[in-house]
């Protein structure tokens, strides 16, 4: 019988094209239906979430596929997760991308058209020289940010706005830009395990932020631009009350720089009303 | 005027085959070298003070070299790294090697021959799932340990002892194997800023430790296999009262396991009595 599988995925971003199967690339996709297609012996194909760009992570990731198949679904995470990881005999194998749960859902689900919304954390370092142990996990930025006026300009991107100016150009043109942001914040975040440094004073000095943004969906590179637009607000060069007019401009060059992907984490995506 | 100059250098080990330069391969002396002549337009040539090997990490490698160069040496850091780096006009560019100090230096002094000790720092992180973002930079263990009885097992380590018993086959025969070992404590850390994940609570239940390891010189492997060591004691398999036995027999095959590049730091390099 036909079953309908929810798989729950997570990933470091940086050595992948992104989530999208492309021809002649190495991609999230692409990696998981190899896995899948050799555990389950048949040809599957799997409905992502969301597209991630290359160099975006994923702590929550998810992708369905139907497929009538013998292994029973608690084992098909171990046994995708062990043709992932490549070196399944290694002391400390752990690959890059892994399945984190698999569970089976009504016949009628889609990880796509049934998300109710999505919550990324961007992670900002801040305040200090960059750390090259960071490099692919976080935007990195050897000014110091004004948190405050970040949060404070962060509420006035909350509600159902029409967010034009937060979309990228390559976007479908024909599509709604209106979205709802549930919420935004600034999150200051300490880290006391850093990099082993023989200055500890250097680690302690840094600005640590992950900027959690909800909301029902997202144009194309939203977050990164929303994110940019934050940061410089944070360096004093746009200020918070600039940010309304910046959406009502429904004007891509009003709003700030895209943030780069390495700092985006697709962290969960939720079935129920948000 | 030939100056001899001292580098501190830093990198991200895991997609270099080790510092020692070899044909064909990607190692750390060999990029230094590269962007070192580039820059002081001559065939420069380093000498390390630490073989790393492939996947190690160091916060804290030494090199020195003499040249008669004209670039003045406060500014040499910055012109190798943006070498380094490959991509200068990228928003985040930061490459996985840096220079992090340049300074001149005696005629007679040798960043190798002159040092009078190092310290090493070992990332384990225990108790629970592995984190696919820590994959290149800690040793994951899914078991608990008991620091206690780690810390009291690495304290039979300290002193001058002929440490045979913890040195990789492959080491030079002839050399004395008598090292003295200053310092180790086996530091836990704390990480609320762990990766983002949907459920907080994992990163809370997961042990962070850092062993800092401060000797006057070490064994090829030596480290890793004092930690692999540690690591059986905190597991339960070796006792702490065993370790004695185990230096005394000056035999490898009672020591522990190796345990993997990746959770290794050259931190620091002393050229003081230490």
């Amino acid at each position: 019988m036909e079953k309908n599988i929810l798989l729950t995925i997570e990933y470091d971003g940086t050595k992948f094209s992104g989530w999208q199967k492309q021809p002649e690339k190495r991609t999230v996709q692409g990696e998981i239906e190899r896995a899948l297609s050799f555990v389950c012996n048949q040809d599957i194909k799997i409905n992502g979430t969301s597209r991630t760009d290359a160099g975006v992570h994923a702590n929550g990731q998810r992708a369905n596929f139907k497929a009538d198949i013998k292994i029973p679904t608690d084992r098909l995470k171990l046994a995708v997760n062990n043709i992932l990881c490549g070196s399944k005999n290694a002391l400390n194998a752990v690959g890059d991308v892994r399945i984190v749960d698999a569970e089976e859902k009504s016949q009628e689900f889609h990880a796509r058209f049934d998300a109710k919304g999505k919550k990324y954390i961007y992670r900002i370092i801040g305040g200090g020289e960059s750390n090259i142990f960071k490099r692919n996990y976080a935007y990195q930025i050897s000014e110091h940010l004004n948190a405050e006026a970040m949060q404070e300009a962060a509420e006035y991107m909350i509600g159902k706005k029409d967010f034009r100016s937060f979309r990228a150009a390559g976007g479908d043109e024909n599509q709604t830009t209106v979205r709802t942001i549930k919420s935004i914040e600034v999150l200051k975040t300490i880290s006391l395990h850093g990099v082993p440094t023989p200055d500890k004073s250097k680690v302690k000095q840094k600005q640590h932020f992950d900027i959690e943004v909800i909301g029902d969906g997202f144009l194309y590179n939203m977050v990164r631009i929303m994110v940019g637009t934050l940061v410089e607000v944070g360096l004093g060069k746009i200020t918070p009350r600039a940010v309304p007019f910046i959406i009502e401009s429904c004007d891509r060059q009003s709003a700030g720089h895209t943030a780069p992907p390495q700092g985006l984490y697709l962290a969960e995506v939720y079935y129920c009303m948000i």
